[in-house]
């Protein structure tokens, strides 16, 4: 069994890692952390984990949760994990962080986060159907949520070089923006409503550019990110302009022949929608192309908690243990 | 592996016991009919069961059906399972019939169902929290999902004889009116609503009034079922007038006698809600009493699809084979 | 013109007063206070009404406010309209009270707000289908948004003596939460959801009592709320139970005498639900009876930021300045 | 008073009409005709106009209806409305016919729609803001839904040829599919999901292309539709790509001259959502720039029935006859 921390455990991707965890064949959670919560049963919290754990929130050192841990995940805010991650990595465990510290250059971070970065570190941008050398990795920089449906919506044709400009337009579910209250998850705001955001200044638009500039410097991204009255679920449609005149079937076997063998990518001949992916680890995708104008419509769906976080942090875990990817992962979404 | 066949699968109670089944320890699907569906891809209907199964719907005879299974769900309309139940029988298979047919005494099905009953048949009551003896049952039919959660309020203190009086008022998603869109289910008219039905006449009034029935039968129930604007989830208020006066304490101690080592049982110290439960087996009980006027108000809450329906089915089906009660069931909920 | 101040206008009562008053007829809103938002404008905080005022919230005195107008609406919490009224009432403004400070005698206030009245004054209770002398009154308690539909549901057979006991399981909106984001207003916790509260203690508890004890007080009441994944609305259940054998006819004759010529009462022959009466004045009551059991069920739908709130406030003001009645509140709902 | 007919009044935009002109100072409606329905009362379909009109629905010839009125508003499927508009003007009624027949040039139509039009007649496309020649017009071809919110969002900078390529990315409410149940409708699947839809080829598209190329002749138009839970409402995010480097005090001048004295266009500085203009007949405005890469994205929100449909029919109406533009239909949003 694979020892297991969590630090940062009070949020949703926190609770989203354990509801996935404790019922994973080769996990074993050994603590979770929480400056506020310290001492509280995590049920209180989660109320869905009633029943299936008796673990409490513990206020414990880095150093002592590496201690007892083969791997430990950090989801604690960006600007945190730096102070956290180098002291675990001391102690030679391995670590999965969910912010957004490890994601980019350093360079590139500290403009977009307008932070300096305290200590900077070799890691593996943990989306495994473009990185499988995450098995390799003792530091994982688990992707942002909108990155990963829209990098998986377009990686296999930039990977041919075929994209001269997509504008990503994603639609994300309210728990995106986390357990605490705020004005936008409001119920009488945000139910009946769709909120644009950082129209043009996301600062996800940064790891969209790095990993799909990494496929073809010369792509042009856009991206606009809203919240959609729904609680999971991100869909990203994805209009791309490509540079050449190319047939549906040879759009699809370009697609086919990227995500071979990728468990977790779902090609669908019709448009993927939120339901069919809810709680589970797929990223469902599917197209349509517009002969006449180059312009080919692409449609991705994850469930922005497990793909975009918590379950695509296990996919890693599993690469990272010479575990079948699939460990704990391979349950179908909640539908209807 | 138990070999199972489930008869009427294109519903949204033969979608939940496919999802539950697939990744069953001990289970193996053979077969799932639909008469309108034969021959398409269970994944059309049923998209979240996409990479899970390359089964197809399929038009055979219930006879064909048994021959292949060691048990067969019956999903299908009440009116239709006492055509096909008996064949099942006839072939020595085991049965969990999810429709009305086999729930109530013959008198009482003739009357509030207003149809002769073809094919009477001793069944077991599928509770098993009230009803162990679906251990040693070849044929149980399967609780309404409103039955499941009301009665499970309110039968401790019914088995102590201790209820005068009892007004059940549920709330149910809108998946408990199927996969068929209708005026009901129809976004426009949900949305920002809850409708009340049926305020004095639902058919499940009586599968209340059976089983509580045999725990005392003095007791008088009321019951109004409303439609709220969830998909899944039943919560059931039920206003609970007593004969003595009883203090918290007491209470607790019937509750927590009564449900003594039931796994899916979770009694709360606080109030019960939908998202603790959303895609799981369990039943949520709280309560609050009002000394001064005899009145106990107990909340509980269910899955309607789950532990109302396909969960619960999956519950007997594992006493009816002698597995552990929780195979394939222990999973959290969704939440958020 | 009837010149108008609000005392507390950056909530949803405020803001929904706002959005009548500015089209009615005879209605010229002067001013507008707010102690946080002080110098802002309104549209700031209610972005509906862009382009239909130029006012901003004033951090004003009572007594400024008076001085400059006819009528003064209080949408303040309970506790502090108390310091406030009197100061109006001193300057012989009209005054129309949204806060439960005048709603009950004054020793059952003290006693279920566990606070002492400060300044006791006579009150007229403002539910005008009951109270027609709101007219002459120059102090008028506006009802609580659960009492309001909960009485009207139950009013007529009270006036009648006829009711033995009644439970009404009331379900609201999550705008009657108010507009300050919560846990319970957080939208993953709300949506898929329907929350129980206080089940057996909530403080509106004793307005029914109150008001329906002035019709018979011998009744028996209970009553729990409940919050549903809707911004506006309060469906009532009312589980009635009566002294006589009663048939539809009979008790329709009761209603429709009871409730002739109410503006705002619609007696509906099916059952009403909340789309109906989205963002209008009306009360829509329907019923069902269960003749074996002297059991009545009685539905009403009402919009509790109008009939439940403001809307009744302005309904108020109509009459206390011999307006029509309907005046500016008679536009049908928002359907769908 | 203008002596009003509605043709097809069963669904949301006859009911829409209804909602609106029922309460307009200066309408009378005659008469209200469904093939389906006649001799029903309304408010049997429309449960919120109960009180609101004794009309019944009339199953009556064209020429019937105009022979009694100023003005006929068709609410009739695409193909059903060049067969009843001729016959309407031969008796010199003014008509604004709220179908898809009288938009496009007629071979346009004619390959949008796969259909040979019956009965081309000159009409003026009824988008007021760009067109104030429907005053002097006999027949208004009332704009789609989704056209109204995306020409309004981009026609200031087309005017100026400013606009190189723009894609329109559009989130619509359900309401937008009309009232009869569907799959897409279907609670269950709606709740919780967005489903993308016609991802390159929605006719939608050729309203676009037809009045935004009016404007410019070389702009580059993409568009796709997507339904989002929620009733009411379309979101438009344009993501526009300009030929020159305009900051936003020039973009914020180009979109202000273009719109002075256009009473229900507002633009924010902030971004539009789509509570603040539920019910009512504004379009909301709001954008931000990316100076980068010439990128501009703008947000437009409407009301798909009102501005997006019945409402728009009715400021149509309010010129034709040299009323005031804003007539009955000056009212706030439903906020919240």
């Amino acid at each position: 069994m694979i020892r297991i921390g969590i630090i940062g455990g009070s949020g949703y991707t926190g609770g989203e890692l354990m509801r996935l965890l404790l019922v994973h064949p080769q996990a074993d959670i050994i603590c979770i952390t929480s400056r506020q919560k310290d001492g509280e049963p995590i049920s209180n919290t989660h109320p869905h984990l009633r029943g299936f754990t008796d673990l409490e929130f513990e206020n414990i050192d880095p150093g002592e949760v590496a201690k007892q841990c083969d791997v430990v995940f950090t989801a604690v805010p960006h600007g945190t994990a730096m102070d956290i991650v180098p002291r675990l990595l001391d102690h030679k465990v391995k670590v999965i962080d969910l912010s957004a510290d490890y994601r980019l250059p350093v360079d590139v971070f500290e403009q977009v986060y307008n932070l300096a970065h305290k200590a900077p570190k070799k890691a593996v941008y943990g989306l495994p159907e473009l990185h499988p050398e995450v098995a390799d990795s003792t530091l994982v920089a688990n992707p942002g949520c909108y990155p990963t449906g829209a990098i998986l919506s377009a990686a296999p044709l930039a990977s041919q070089g075929m994209i001269e400009q997509v504008v990503f337009d994603s639609k994300s579910g309210v728990s995106g923006a986390g357990a605490q209250p705020t004005g936008v998850s409001h119920y009488p705001n945000m139910s009946q409503n769709v909120q644009a955001y950082k129209l043009t200044t996301h600062r996800h638009g940064a790891e969209l550019q790095s990993e799909l500039g990494q496929l073809d410097s010369s792509i042009k991204i856009s991206f606009t990110p809203h919240v959609i009255p729904s609680v999971r679920g991100i869909l990203t449609t994805a209009h791309l302009f490509i540079k050449e005149d190319l047939d549906i079937d040879q759009i699809t076997r370009i697609y086919q022949t990227f995500y071979k063998d990728k468990p977790f990518i779902r090609l669908l001949s019709g448009i993927p929608s939120l339901g069919a992916v809810r709680g589970s680890n797929f990223c469902d995708i599917g197209f349509e192309i517009d002969a006449s104008s180059r312009r080919l419509v692409v449609v991705s769906a994850i469930d922005n908690l497990v793909k975009g976080a918590s379950g695509q942090a296990i996919q890693n875990m599993n690469l990272m243990f010479d575990l079948n990817e699939t460990a704990g992962l391979m349950t179908p979404a909640l539908f209807p």
